[in-house]
Order: structure tokens, then sequence, then C-alpha cells
């Protein structure tokens, strides 16, 4: 509630009561009423900040996070500004991560999800009954824009399955946007709660070799995971049937078929937190990114594991990426030389507080293989399962994929996304 | 914003512009106002719902969550309703439990907190920037309220470190409440940020021999845990220096005397998932309990542990709780037994879902020694710390305690602290 606009309100009808012949404040007071339904009101709970200051006063709403630096955790917090996240998926993860990262006072949010609001939705974190019926997005932007006005936000309604709908979101995350500090997007964080969409986005980041971080909750609500995929680098999520972390519950008694999966705050919750942790580690440079990570919420178990792309992989940009990713690793070998010569440089001069602080070190790119899952046909780590059967299984994948014929490639998608819905 | 009493403000404007001459209507125009400021009103955006259905349809708030019951992981969901839990400090940690404990529609939640919202808590989930000024549990009640209005909230105001404040604190966790359904509390949530607060917690349960959870968050923002607390049967706060997650941030780089810690949404989102998760799991009776869960979020790191108590604790209510829960072994012991041989029982009788599905079983006490800590000696698992020094270290225990001699325990703990600040 706007406390202060409501005061102002009650002042303006005395004042009418007082002189009732001023229609002059009934205008004024329509205003009022008008301002406060308009979703970008809700901004000015608080004025927009030029910089972030690490001023330790009640009235910095920046304080604890500028701290980070100062306790050794983050070298420069404030470059979070100079990042764009999209977020594709605004539902109980993703509205959740939205939140996160505004709070957070990341630079820019792209916002995407073509549902509106339900009651139904009300057992997740994030919509109020009162946004029943709003769009995902519009309700979003209401309330991110009143927590965070310094936050550039940018909502797409709409369905990335469709051909339309791809067009836009991939010409949004190439986009040069108004935000003065970002061209495109520094990261993805899909939070999708069906296949079809997160091989839409698979094919999005693969083609636009944008890294990107996938996250699912499972329908039973009691399990979920993050993984990272960077394209060329890591599987893509067409390199291997998707994984999922198993729950303990009998599969026997899910139904795979019912419309109304189950759901709980605590599991997106947790799932929302990690997804935007690892995020902030990759975009500010600390700690280590986790490849893949599980959550079993019934045994509190959290499964880890790599997963290196498949060289017969059947999303064609796929294996593109991973050429072009072969054949750049005698640069890459050197910029890690060179970077690893320089820091040491940098550490005989001055005192070294933590040593090898990223745990930064030169490996052969064949160094991880005894913690990675090569193909499908591999033994998955205790308490992972496969969510769908293997590659194998799978209707023939698509002949050729560019970018100028994605339309064409989307559809023949669609059409073996049908077939596998059918059957 | 509640958007249909604006815009019946707004109709009601547009009337008194025709009829300039009608001062009830500017009389109902107020009311509608005052009734907008009233926290309560948030509750209005829907109705109360008499009980749980699990209808699939987009109005019911409960549909996702009665979905667990369909899918075999709960046997009761709507039981949730019978519980009691308190939610001691409603700050980063606190407010989300509390958020998610009211959308999962828990009977009714105890809400205690001194403090007041500042833009500084914006860093953080849950409080909005126009609730500045307001104190964190009318805020909250505020926000719950407005989410669900079937969960009965109760909120306090207060310093449960003070003399006074503990007197109510714990008058409060065993009062009869006008819930009809509930007597007394189910579980205590400790999400308070300081020490002095933990031990008056730990005092308090340790007397009512009420079973709660503690969390807590690190001072660099980047760790955190969970531990259950059963007086007698687990350690307790005072049995051994609390463990902390080693977060590998140096420790010298902590300014420990600094006012000013780091926080971040997501550390505290995710313990907070953490929390509730346990706590459903607790109540509805699904799953495996964590007794300790840690999470270091620079490596994704989740450590866990057991901790007996300490037979020499120098809190002599966990002493005497420790006894009584040796002296009711056998009773214990036998009814686990006839439970075991009714499932049993029951099993032949119907078809099996899942074997022995909570996992139960008789089994010795002395049975899990080799994963538990029984004093503060022992080697403690990997990438856990202790936050303080052993107790050995700490000033002489106070001689005894008992309900009748709460103020003068906590007279003398209250100088024991203070000694042990300024030292």
């Amino acid at each position: 509630m706007e406390e202060e606009q409501l005061q102002a309100l009650l002042r303006d009808l005395d004042a009418l009561k007082q002189r009732p012949d001023d229609p002059a404040s009934i205008d004024r007071m329509r205003e009022r009423v008008v301002a406060m339904m308009n979703p970008a009101a809700g901004a000015a709970s608080r004025s927009k900040i030029k910089d972030m200051s690490a001023e330790v006063v009640d009235s910095n709403p920046y304080s604890r996070l500028m701290a980070l630096q100062r306790m050794g955790v983050v070298e420069n917090y404030e470059r979070i500004r100079d990042y764009s996240v999209a977020i594709v998926g605004i539902g109980g993860v993703g509205s959740v991560a939205a939140e996160m990262l505004t709070r957070c006072g990341i630079g820019r949010l792209l916002l995407y999800d073509y549902d509106t609001v339900e009651l139904a939705n009300m057992n997740r974190l994030f919509f109020r009954p009162e946004q029943v019926g709003m769009t995902k997005t519009d309700a979003a932007v209401q309330t991110l824009s009143g927590i965070n006005p310094d936050v550039v936000l940018e909502s797409y309604s709409l369905n990335i399955t469709t051909v339309k709908g791809f067009e836009t979101f991939l010409a949004s995350l190439k986009a040069r946007s108004s935000h003065e500090r970002s061209t495109g997007v520094d990261l993805v964080l899909s939070c999708v709660d069906n296949y079809e969409a997160r091989m839409v986005v698979n094919q999005a980041c693969n083609e636009l070799g944008q890294t990107w971080i996938e996250s699912g909750v499972s329908e039973d609500a009691v399990s979920g995971h993050i993984q990272l995929l960077v394209p060329g680098e890591t599987a893509c999520f067409a390199c291997a049937p998707p994984l999922v972390v198993a729950s303990g519950v009998d599969e026997r008694t899910l139904k795979r078929e019912g419309v109304c999966a189950a759901s709980l705050p605590t599991t997106m919750g947790v799932v929302a937190g990690l997804l935007v942790q690892n995020t902030l580690k990759y975009l500010l440079n600390f700690g280590q990114v986790s490849p893949y990570l599980g959550y079993n919420s019934l045994k509190d178990y959290f499964p880890t594991m790599e997963m290196r792309p498949n060289p017969q992989c059947s999303n064609p940009a796929c294996v593109q990426r991973q050429k072009e990713y072969m054949d750049s690793k005698p640069a890459r070998d050197a910029a890690a030389k060179a970077k690893m010569e320089a820091e040491a440089s940098v550490a005989s001069e001055c005192p070294v507080h933590l040593d090898n602080e990223w745990n930064i070190s030169v490996v052969d790119d064949e160094d991880t293989a005894s913690s990675s899952i090569r193909s499908t046909a591999d033994v998955l780590p205790e308490g992972l399962v496969r969510e769908l059967p293997a590659a194998d299984l799978y209707p023939e994948p698509p002949a050729a994929a560019s970018s100028s014929a994605i339309d064409d490639d989307l559809e023949e998608l669609q059409r073996q996304l049908d077939a596998l819905n059918s059957s």
C-alpha cells in the first residue's frame, strides 16, 4: 500500500468536505488515484541511485552488498550494474530469481513469459493474490520496479516456442539496448517447466554461442537442479537426455500425464537461490560455478557432475560450437598462461590474501575426464536418473540448422516434439 | 495495489464531480481509503477457504500442494492447518521462512522481532521500500495476511533477550491460542543474527522441552546452516560451541566488530528454503529431517553431521532433558516396535507403495555413534569450523535453572554474556 499517497488522499477528501465547491480538487484526487494504479508508481517509493555506495547507513539499499568487497568476497561489486540477464519463464523459480537479481542491483533484466497469474500460483513465492489475471511479466515489472527502480526491466509477454516468439526472443538477446552500459545479454537463465521450451532456449543459445544456466524442479516438487551450459564447451541440452535428481518417491505413483504437478515454495526457492548464487559467481568472478548441481530435498542430498559435449549431438549449432571451441584451444591456453604469469608478478609485489584466489591453473582439457560423463551410455552419479529415454529412441534430428533457416528448423522441431508428445 | 478498490474510488470521484453536493459520498470514499490503509485489508484480495481442496482449477491456491498427496509424497497434506510454528527473528531468513509457510497454508504463525524495516534491508527478499519505518512484525503481517488470509498470524514486537521480553516469549510458546486446532507450538524456528539471542531461544526450548531448528548465515554472506535441536536427544546450543560452514574466505579479512555484515538474498533464500523444507518434513512426516545441514555457496558444498548432547552441558535444563530422554528409552523402544509391527500387518493387507516408507527401524541409541560428534574435542567433518572458542573457555554456567527461577537465570545469563562480549 502506498501509505503516503493514501494519507494525501485523505487530506484532500477532508479539504473537499470543508469546501465542496472545488471541482479542481476532485481532478487532483483522480490523478493521485491513477498514479497509484500505474505499476511504475511503485518506483516512487525510493528514488534512483546513481552510484552504489558502501556507506553504512540505514537508508542505503546497497550497503550489505558493497560489504562483500570489504570482506574480500568480490573484487568489484558495482560491476553488477554492467550486466544484463535474461530470464525465460517467470514462474515459481524465474520470478524469485528475478527478485533476487533485482535486489542485488543487476543492470538489466529481460523477462519472458506468456502466462497470466492465477490463484493456483500462490503456493510459490513472489506473486500476490491481487495480481491474479495480470500477465506474469506485467505483474513482475510492477513488483520489481517498486523494489529497485535502478534496474532496467524489459518484459516480453510471448511464447518462445512459436516461430514468431522465437524470432523476437533471438532478436532481443542480440539487441543493443537503451541500457547505457551493456550490449546484448551476459547470461540466460532458463526457468521454464517443459522439455519443448528448454529445447528452444538450447537452440537459441547454441546459435548465439550464449552461455546459459538451465533449472528445473521435479513434478513431485521434492527435487530440482541447475546446469551450466557453455556452447561447445559443455554438453548442450540435446547432447544427452536431461538428468533429474531422483526424489526417492516411487515413480509409478507419479501421474506423468496429469495437468497439475505438485510444487512447493521451498524447493523452488532453494533452486532459485542456487541458480542466482551461481549467476553472481559467474558474473562477478568469485567462488566456483557449478557445472551441475542437484537437490534431493527428501534426503538433503546435492549431487554434482560435469557433462562434456557429445560429438554426435543432434543439434548442428552445438557441433559447430564444439568445433570452434577445439580450434580456439591454443589461444585459450596462451591466455590462461599469460593470466597466471601476470597474477604471479602481482603476487610478488603485494601481500597475498588468498593463494591462487580463483583456483586457476593451466590444465589440459582432458584432465577433468574422470569426473565427467562423455556419452549417454556412461554410468550416472548416485542419485541422478534420466528424465527421458536415451537419445537413440528419439526421432531423427533436423538435417541442418543455421541462423537463416530458423523457421524451418523450428517447425521441424515442433513436428518432432508433437510426435514425441503424442507417442 | 488494490486495483479494484482504486477503480471504485475513481467511480466515486467521477460521480462526485457530477453531483458535487453529496457529502455522504465523501465519507464513503474516506472509509474506502482507510480500509486500504489497514494492513488487514490486503486479506480482502481473496476470501478465506474453509477446507483445502485438491481440485485442479486456476482459482484454487492449494491445488499444487494437495497434489503432494496424489503423488505419494505426503500422506495427509491438510494436517498442516493443525500446526503452529514460531519464527524468532523476521530478517533475511525469518521473513522468507514466514512467507513460505504462509503460502504452504500453515495453521498459525507466531512472529517475533523488535526491529524496524530499513532501506538497508532491501538486498534481501520480502520487505518492500514502502514498508520502511514499520516494525518488521507489522510489515510481515501486512504482507502475509494479503497473501494467505487462512493463516492465523500472531506478531510480537519485542526483544526476547530482555527479561520482560523473555517472559512474554515463553508464555506465548505455551499459550493455548484462539486458533481452534492447535495448543502450544509445534516447532520453533530460530532466525536471529546473534549469539545472545540464540542462547535465549536455546534456554526457552530447553525449559519447555520444545524441538527447534536453528539457522544462520555467515557475516561474509556466502555460507549458512540449519540445525535441528531436540532437547535431551541432540546437542543443545550450549552443549558445544556453535559450528559454522567455512566459506573459504580468509577469516583475517573479515571485520568481526564491523556493524555492517554482508548479506545476499541468494544465501538467505537458500537457507530459508532448507529450513522450511525440513520444517515441512518434520511436521508432515515425509523424507528425512537433517540433524545439521551446511551450505558453502562458493563451492556448492553441503556438509551434514549429527551432534549428541554433552552430559557436562552448562545448561541445567538441557541436562535434565537428557536424563528424561534416557529414562524414557524403554517406552520409546516399545512404541517403535509396536509401530513397526502395526505397519508390517498393514503391509500384508494392502499393496505396498514404498518399502518402509519413513525408514523407521528399531535401533539402539548407540547405533548412530559412528556419524555423530560426542564432545567438542572430536574432529569436525570437512568444511565445518567452530564459530567460537571451546566451551572450557566460557565463564561458569548458571548454578541451576527451573521454570520458577527464569528471571534470575536470565539475569545471570545476561551478566555472563555481557562479560563475554566485553572480553
